[in-house]
């Protein structure tokens, strides 16, 4: 290796280790805060604190008594004592040690225990972050303009009516975001992590399957580059010769998946059910996140999720064996079980030196390259790719999910072809956006 | 701010970080050491060896079959094996490794693999501290002066032949013992954290209650600096303007607190009720230590203690919510759970920086200069404050509670004022001793 | 203490230092890289692979299909996932993330993500070692000349026909192994540790017991080294001047011990039991170690092992008592479970600055000594004691457990003396090995 080869291996190594880091002052963990987060479910915030790490930010969600939201630093700048046990006020949130009140700017309002004519509260200003609520989440911005943030993206499933969309949260991991991420961007590994067992495909989901197409393995994948992220797409043959089947997946920046079909093109074989699915993280911190999945379910959909969500038990379809002494055994059989052990098997933080990435990696070396170019972006001032200042209805993610002519195909960065046909978040033939 | 303002804050932060160290060779814990320190209840030394960390040291406290409680390092000096595994014996306490016995001055006395004539044992001295046996207390001194000590100060209530005192052990907290000493000079919090919900008073605590005080919140409450640490006093009025009503709280160098009375002027309202209360606190190191708390019941008291403890299950009065997934849900109600919530919530030791101190704190700060002048007495050679060289047959904390003529209330570092009528530890109108 | 006794001190102290390490790159971890180490039992490598940590290396044994054993890196080359999920094939362990297979040579046989005609894969070479099958046991070596490691020494026990051979693995212990070590150099500490509680002999055991030895306490001890190790010697009198009974114990760098009997002459009396025991040790990293313990049993032994093996209950047979909260109440009375008291006791790793070691401490003394010498030898490029490049048929380790005529006696480092009547390991009278 030459000592040419060798900086640039050592400066990609460099950036394998500054992607990871979500803190305050870290590179990424600065990319990270020019995007709106989800916090928790609006359902989540009732009579009472929640205590909620972002982005390695110990922080405290409420909702006042008027009902509006509000999110500060979990520790009373008074005497330090958390504001997880604080109470809910008609005007905000107060902490029961000594009575200290703040509204959701972080404003200290009241101090029950000072004379009556203290000016003192008017110089605390308590750390706070902006939120909003929409789609049945409540988002936060902890970026330094937090006082002038970007429009909150309005992500697509989440902002459609026509359908019933499901959120389902708790789904909390010991590992790195970014495994998580790259197992997405690597959709590769489907062939061979959920082929490890045939299943049979069960009854009812059987008027979804198309049959026709049986060259799933390996998957031809092309990787694209797009202003909201990046996107994975699948061209499959069929019987006919002038029609292909085209599967697409997404990453939306920076914690944003998204999928068409409860199998999204995964073997042993490809469906035109138009269910959507998707879903996004809460980032806890470098080594730590939770899973908000999604799924837009319209009429005459298969109504369970992709093959079919973690199993509570965390047991696949293997069978047990009596001498498995592994932390998951009998894994096998559910591919949201099998992503979950092989991406934790990967490490809290992957020693990415360690990698001997293939062709096979194109994916995951492009969305690296994304991130990175984020980070350096921010870096230098600028904002980084996905962040739109200017409001928008929806932000609209390729999951184009169905047949189409050969002739008409065209796969690039910009939103999927015109169709009348397809499956998923698609345009017609005048560019309008439209669902089929 | 100034730079001069700026140095006197990064000085007092200093000083915040110094404070909650407890190891030998730290400032503070050098302070600690020129003090006694409970060790275990004397019913907790029979005839097994103890395990026991005092001030960050790991020792192992014993009672050898002559009835003599010894503590040593918990290590023998031999091969390492731990002597809390050791063998109690009419001497002192035997290493069951190799056989090797040691006294209580640390002294070994035995060697049977050793061979007759070998003087090896007399170049051995094991790590030891002096112990004395007093008030069902196993008590230690752990300072450089450890073979001339000062004299075992005792306690008051420990020392009262008037009634039957009761010792709780076993409360074990995961955070320093300040957050529980500032709690206590910090009585403030009492109108706001033990006023969250508003108590019916039990039927069997009615007789006790005086419903003649109604102005409790906030409390106005006095600090006053005292030769055994200090104390605060709160005057109350009552409906006659010649009488009021005095409460007194006190912290005695560097473990114990005492009050009087089952509420010890906790809202709703005051109490006659003459029991008196308190404890003392083991440091087991700079983020744990166990409670040693103390009721004496005389005849006529309430039969139960501050209200009423902590509870077994940690559960407070207020209904559990469902949605409630925090470590401590419908904590709020019991006065004693409250203090652990806010108090652990504080951290393991708070990062003082963070704070910002108001007037109401004025308790917190006499108590931390205090703190702070014992450290630099004792970096300065000096005994620090409430340690006394000369024998003493009580300690004497004040702990005046009840009612006293408006024209004889005086409010100072000296014992209380005289009256035959209050509660708790008095003078009598020519200064003697006298407990009403 | 005079300068050169000082830095005699502490070149000592530095020894114990390094002496515990196990990991690649320390000094002891690089000696014991020099040495064939246990991995698991052959039974247990089924079907699927088996993470197992040797010497603080994570790795993964694994049969293949075909019935032969390998063992690799835990983490695949490719994108770090755990080979702890991969698949035994044929030829060898499948990653399961995106199928990369791997030989026992750490050679990549396949990527079938990548083209067909691909060179990547002839690029890659796994970390491997090589491992042996025998005695129902799965061997590693980890040196750096792994490509031609001296012969597997075959334990005699492992390697004996004259009786049924029983393993137990699965006691893993959370400290150094050096703890175990030191304490089998140790008999003295039988004496005591082994004598707290006199125990009645069972039934079962009588047949087997010898009375005429009275005089166990203390046990006089030589201690010699020898070609594979060390051993340590007891000659006792009987009734009879010319009789005397003779014990040994033996240590096999660096991981083996080797004894006699199923008291192996501890106290209270001493047997003529023919059976022979011991075990090694499976080094996990520089504070776990797991036990493999084995017995020989041939016609007419006692059917129990070594008094009896560690109770599943971790109870001695002392009594408990209700006053006893130690991580082992009523632990006397099992010698296994008080070795691993004490032991476990002395720490992790010990800080060996504060030993005062006696006499008594010879075998200790030495056993550091040879320890040490090999870690030198290693270091400067030499095998250690007991490794040989010859091809043996066993490695004989002297256990001689019996009695013998006093004019015979000859204690030294060649194996034991010829005796036609002693039990354990022994040479006839012409020098050839037998087995009485």
């Amino acid at each position: 290796m030459s000592e040419d080869a060798e900086s640039e291996v050592s400066g990609y190594h460099k950036l394998l280790q500054e992607l990871p880091r979500t803190g305050p002052g870290t590179k990424a963990g600065e990319m990270l805060r020019r995007y709106w987060h989800p916090v928790c479910l609006s359902a989540d915030l009732k009579d009472i604190p929640l205590a909620v790490r972002i982005l390695s930010e110990d922080l405290v969600a409420f909702r006042n008594r008027g009902g509006r939201p509000g999110l500060l630093g979990i520790r009373c700048p008074h005497r330090l004592a958390s504001l997880e046990y604080g109470q809910c006020t008609d005007d905000g949130l107060m902490c029961s040690y000594h009575g200290w009140r703040f509204d959701g700017l972080g404003r200290c309002i009241d101090q029950p225990l000072e004379p009556r004519d203290s000016a003192l509260k008017n110089k605390i200003r308590h750390l706070w972050y902006p939120v909003e609520e929409w789609g049945e989440v409540i988002w936060a911005y902890m970026g330094p303009d937090k006082e002038a943030p970007p429009p909150l993206p309005k992500i697509d499933v989440l902002a459609r009516a026509d359908g019933e969309v499901k959120i389902v949260v708790g789904d909390i991991r010991n590992y790195s975001y970014l495994n998580w991420m790259e197992n997405f961007a690597d959709m590769g590994h489907a062939t061979v992590l959920h082929g490890l067992l045939i299943r049979d495909i069960p009854d009812a989901l059987k008027p979804f399957n198309d049959d026709s197409i049986k060259n799933w393995t390996p998957l031809p994948l092309e990787f694209v580059e797009t202003d909201y992220g990046m996107k994975t797409v699948s061209v499959l043959d069929t019987g006919d010769p002038e029609i292909k089947f085209v599967n697409t997946w997404s990453l939306a920046m920076p914690v944003h998946w998204r999928f068409s079909g409860i199998r999204s093109g995964f073997p042993p074989d490809f469906t035109d059910e138009r269910q959507e699915g998707g879903g996004m993280i809460r980032i806890i911190d470098d080594t730590h996140f939770e899973l908000f999945r999604y799924n837009l379910f319209r009429k005459g959909n298969f109504p369970g999720t992709f093959l079919f969500g973690l199993p509570a038990d965390l047991k696949g379809t293997a069978a047990r064996k009596p001498h498995d002494k592994r932390k998951y055994s009998g894994w096998e059989g559910i591919p949201a079980l099998e992503d979950l052990v092989l991406q934790e098997s990967q490490g809290e933080i992957p020693d990415r030196r360690l990698e001997h990435l293939a062709s096979s990696d194109r994916g995951v070396i492009m969305m690296r390259r994304i991130w990175h170019e984020a980070m350096e972006a921010v870096a230098n001032g600028k904002d980084p790719k996905g962040v739109d200042r200017k409001p928008r209805e929806m932000l609209e993610v390729d999951t184009y999910h169905g047949h189409i002519k050969a002739s008409e195909i065209k796969i690039g960065p910009e939103n999927m072809p015109p169709s009348t046909n397809g499956r998923g978040l698609i345009r017609d033939s005048r560019g309008n956006l439209v669902f089929a």
